[in-house]
């Protein structure tokens, strides 16, 4: 089992519910990062399902979720013949970490449809010539030991404290060690880079997630993941943050949205 | 009460059932419209949550919904200072309509936080320069009697067979007879329009949802509001549509973007 594989694992107590710990490693400051969270009840939902993809998949952040003992109550709510809903909360003692609500399918079976893409991966330099992402001063991110994340050297200097102004953020993703990616790893992607608001020179620290939607086309390709995330609207102490994520043959792989609040300064 | 609110009423019988009967007269050729179901569940789940704006809500459509009697089983997982998070589920008989989960607040205490918008309402002629939106032949849309849509002339032309080649309708939505908006009458204006298909040439007659998220930023002002739809990714058999609805002041009052089959042709 590759490292993702087992801090996502899950083991089934019942009909409905699974032991789903929260592994170690995954914090940024003490707090695990959204997008394993989401993988994790996702693992266990597809486990309830029966198909492997989230094909579409949303979680509501209701607290901040710490390494231990966790548990997913996951229900079917129908099963078709192409794709299952479930409605799922992962719960740790008696706090709720995440509600969450995803239909999934088996992405092997690929529709042989009319294709029509209207938008290109970002334009990167390859990874060796991008910027890893690191720390910020006081900040720990363990989270940063799992995934490689190499920023787009235009949007990675607020890491010198030199903002680009723009609320965009490019760059790539691979797990350590280069391990293959499933579509629950996805999942890890759409929420792994620094937030937007970093570059906006927004005069904020961090901008928490309230519900995150990802929508999954297709299987990664073996290789690093092309993503790119926008903004375009901080109003009335919201943003949203739009994310697509492409793979290593140019293939759009993963779409998602954000909606984040923006603490009044 | 309007016509709308009179529609979308639902009656408590439990601490987490309501009836939410299905009204007559929101349908498109027999099938309740998508939006209209939303805003039926989110006024229960709004009931139930104390706070009456969605924030942001997800819908996930697992089966057509006829008028008639049906129920919403409606439960509040988190209620915090600010935002009450409630998972439901709306049913006819032993029929799953739809699966939602959805945040509620208050909008009308708006953020005073920092502002910043990278785009702008589209560029839309006055509602009378605009086309009423018909229906197309043998079709019957009860829900046109509910709803006024004006579509801008460019987007419009599939009416008489001749799409435009860009998967995108922009166009005025308000309830029939100029009723007051509010937050739960945009989810219906996010599901009001046709399908961009329409406009992309695609070899489709319908693209279902699957999933449906929207993000309301703000109270509508009194008038017409002017939306646009756009798909970027027609990929393995699905489609997104990105949604804007902007209000009479011009400021932007929700984001919606939903998953679509697009069916093998």
């Amino acid at each position: 089992m590759s490292e993702f594989s087992t801090s996502t694992a899950v083991h089934r107590i019942d009909a409905t519910h699974w032991d789903a710990p929260v592994a170690p490693g995954w914090d940024i400051a003490g707090n695990a990062n959204g997008g394993y969270l989401l993988a994790l009840a996702a693992r266990g939902m597809a486990e309830a399902s029966g198909r492997p993809d989230p094909v579409t998949i949303t979680a509501h952040y209701l607290s901040p979720a710490q390494e231990g003992p966790a548990v997913l109550d996951a229900a079917v709510v129908r099963s078709g013949k192409r794709f299952a809903t479930v409605s799922a909360s992962l719960t740790a003692g008696d706090r709720r970490l995440l509600q969450v609500l995803g239909t999934f399918g088996d992405l092997s079976v690929s529709g042989d449809g009319p294709e029509r893409v209207e938008a290109a991966p970002p334009d990167l330099p390859v990874p060796d010539d991008c910027v890893p992402r690191r720390a910020d001063e006081g900040l720990v991110l363990p989270f940063l030991d799992r995934v490689e994340l190499r920023l787009h050297p235009d949007d990675a200097r607020f890491q010198q404290g030199e903002p680009s102004g723009e609320p965009r953020v490019r760059g790539w993703f691979r797990l350590r060690h280069g391990e293959q990616l499933d579509t629950l790893a996805l999942l890890v992607a759409i929420d792994a880079f620094p937030p937007t608001a970093f570059n906006a020179r927004l005069p904020v620290a961090w901008t928490p997630t309230v519900e995150l939607t990802a929508h999954v086309r297709a299987r990664p390709a073996p290789g690093w993941l092309a993503c790119a995330f926008t903004t375009r609207f901080v109003t009335g102490g919201f943003l949203e943050e739009d994310g697509e994520v492409w793979d290593a043959t140019g293939r759009l792989v993963a779409q998602s949205r954000q909606l984040a609040l923006v603490p009044r300064g």
